[in-house]
């Protein structure tokens, strides 16, 4: 009914958008630390946030516009959160807009990364408008702008073409490195389209797509104080197919998260966890959650250690229903333990470790109580991460 | 009306009480890996054991026993938890036991730490019977055939004289190495006691003091498949008073416990974490331990960076009731973050980075919102932490 092709680029392959990135002297070396992103036609815009009770300024913002609200300028800033800046936080991006001087602009909406309790330095922000080529499509600038202690640019573009040739794009730009509970670290991500979407479809496949990709990798509730996911739409390409619509945008926003995960921060390898034949929906994402944020879990997979013990140890602790005699662990399609199959022979034991030299590997725990199942991803933890978070504000 | 004074030694040294520990070759090196701790005379015997779905088999030996059953002998091994070994790993507890061949051995009980998924080598546990002598009271012996990655014994006795000269005394022995989830390692608390004290106020009193101490440097329902906290009274110095007992006991395994974390695995700093002016004690309690949990909020105490956003972030992020315009930080005494007060100026900062340079030092968080209050105690996590559990197993 529909194709989707990968093509370059990331929020400016759709019609209509606008991007740049510079430098105003709050990050060291070349990349940028303001960005914007902007359309031509005024935009539909979708967004899920952080459910940190202390959300940022710039979420305070924009949920001060009214419900349903369009726009067509999105700033973004790196180096500084814009949280636990309180009112003053919110009238500084106030302020800041008020200096943009350029007509067109529609209620400009912000995102910002960084440091948590600092007000946002407004003169060097500033300053990037004097900078910005806003008739620029630097996409690549934009996607450097926006990292924090990301190692690459994570960017995803789709053409998307339906059986009677019409055709829209979405594209996406994404920061974001994995953690122990990613969600702690600022998770920013930008879509752009220029498909024909509804504002209510927009909303409806947005939340959607949030659940099958970056809150397989976090924990709900335990999120930063800055996470965003927006949806921008301008419809231009006036071509639109829900079901498309739809497998395009989870495409890419799963495909952003494995990007996460995989740049987590010190992480070497990349690992899914899927507990089913649980007794309800909730047991099984309890478990597989707990057990992609286990710590123990973690550093047996950087150890390179087939100890399913920690994997058992884990479900049994997360608080759900389960049993020792029903449950096995497969890691890749290796059974590593049932109740009739306990230690591992040396033969198994080196299919263990083969399995988990990979750089990627699954982990199968089925309960054997029910029929609800659940995936969530997580990395390992290395030396690097302790590095990495000890460091980072210095 | 009492007073407590620390003496020597560990469960031995109430009256009647003996202990020994040998090697039976599941251990490297001279430290002994099966330990015994028994009584003359028959003793009451309280647990609180690991909420963990899937607890291990001396554990289900423990309650196969009926209610209020004495016992006067508790066989102890370390390199295995006989944990995941289903049906058989109970028959094999009873394998064991019935080669004691001690006629005055009363429901003996056993108590396991180590890997998790292996049948115990029942041979190698038996012949530690020819080689312990039941008379001794080798209290280092037990304590060192404990550990695992603890890097030091921990042990405490107190000799307890009420206002009529009338004494009781109790001792306890603890193996543990705090982790980011300290619970999620086995924590493994022997207490014993000469004091008459009556049943019930053994299981009231051994619940309170769990609370006020491993409780507070672990998270609830993300326990160990082992973790044990053992009580046994044989009641025989005649003297009891109950504020007199409660007092020295939750001295000791307070104590026990802050030794655990600061035998923590890598573990450089001990902090406490106090959350109050909370809505509810449950807020309190979940705010406070989210912050002894969270690996952002460690790295930074190993870093020792004054980065008092990732403390608020991480309680904005715990599903609580809070305010950033009401909440306060303090390190110390050093006020660090108040809603009109959040950059922290030079002076502020390096007094900050000299309380940080502690060993230990506290966090207190002021909600502002109500009456409750909870401290919890974690440590911080270094690169070690890593390598101790990437390489636990090999």
């Amino acid at each position: 009914m529909f194709s989707i092709f990968p093509i370059k680029g990331n929020v400016t392959a759709p019609n209509g958008f606008y991007c740049d990135g510079v430098n105003v002297g709050m990050r060291k070396g070349n990349d940028g630390d303001v960005a914007f992103i902007r359309s031509d036609a005024l935009c539909d815009i979708s967004a899920v946030f952080t459910t940190n009770r202390f959300c940022a300024a710039p979420i305070v913002h924009f949920k001060n516009y009214p419900t349903g609200f369009q726009t067509n300028f999105l700033l973004i800033n790196a180096k500084n959160a814009n949280a636990m800046t309180g009112s003053k936080g919110v009238e500084d991006i106030n302020t800041i807009f008020s200096k943009l001087n350029r007509t067109e602009v529609v209620n400009p909406v912000m995102s910002s990364t960084g440091v948590i309790g600092y007000r946002l330095n407004i003169d060097k922000i500033v300053s990037a408008f004097e900078m910005f080529d806003f008739d620029a499509k630097n996409h690549e600038k934009l996607a450097r702008a926006i990292m924090t202690t990301d190692s690459f640019e994570k960017q995803l573009a789709f053409d998307v073409v339906m059986h009677d040739g019409s055709s829209f794009k979405i594209g996406a730009v994404c920061k974001g490195a994995g953690m122990i509970n990613p969600a702690m670290a600022t998770m920013l991500c930008f879509v752009t389209t220029d498909a024909a979407i509804p504002k209510s479809d927009m909303d409806e496949l947005l939340h959607e797509a949030a659940g099958q990709s970056f809150n397989r990798i976090s924990v709900d509730g335990d999120t930063s104080t800055n996470d965003t996911l927006m949806l921008m739409a301008n419809k231009t390409s006036g071509a639109y197919n829900k079901e498309a619509f739809r497998e395009a945008l989870n495409t890419i926003t799963f495909n952003l998260a494995m990007m996460i995960l995989k740049d987590g921060e010190g992480a070497t390898k990349l690992v899914s966890f899927e507990v089913k034949g649980a007794k309800s929906l909730e047991d099984a994402q309890k478990a597989s959650m707990a057990l992609s944020n286990s710590l123990l879990v973690k550093t047996a997979l950087f150890g390179e250690d087939p100890n399913w013990g920690r994997i058992a140890s884990t479900i049994g602790a997360s608080g759900i229903e389960c049993d020792e005699e029903l449950l096995t662990i497969h890691y890749d399609d290796l059974l590593i333990y049932s109740h009739e199959f306990r230690e591992l022979d040396k033969e198994r034991e080196e299919k263990a470790y083969a399995i988990m030299k990979q750089e990627s590997f699954k982990v199968v725990c089925d309960l054997g109580l029910g029929e609800y199942s659940y995936k969530s991803y997580g990395c390992d933890l290395s030396y690097d991460y302790v590095k990495i978070n000890a460091e980072y504000r210095t």
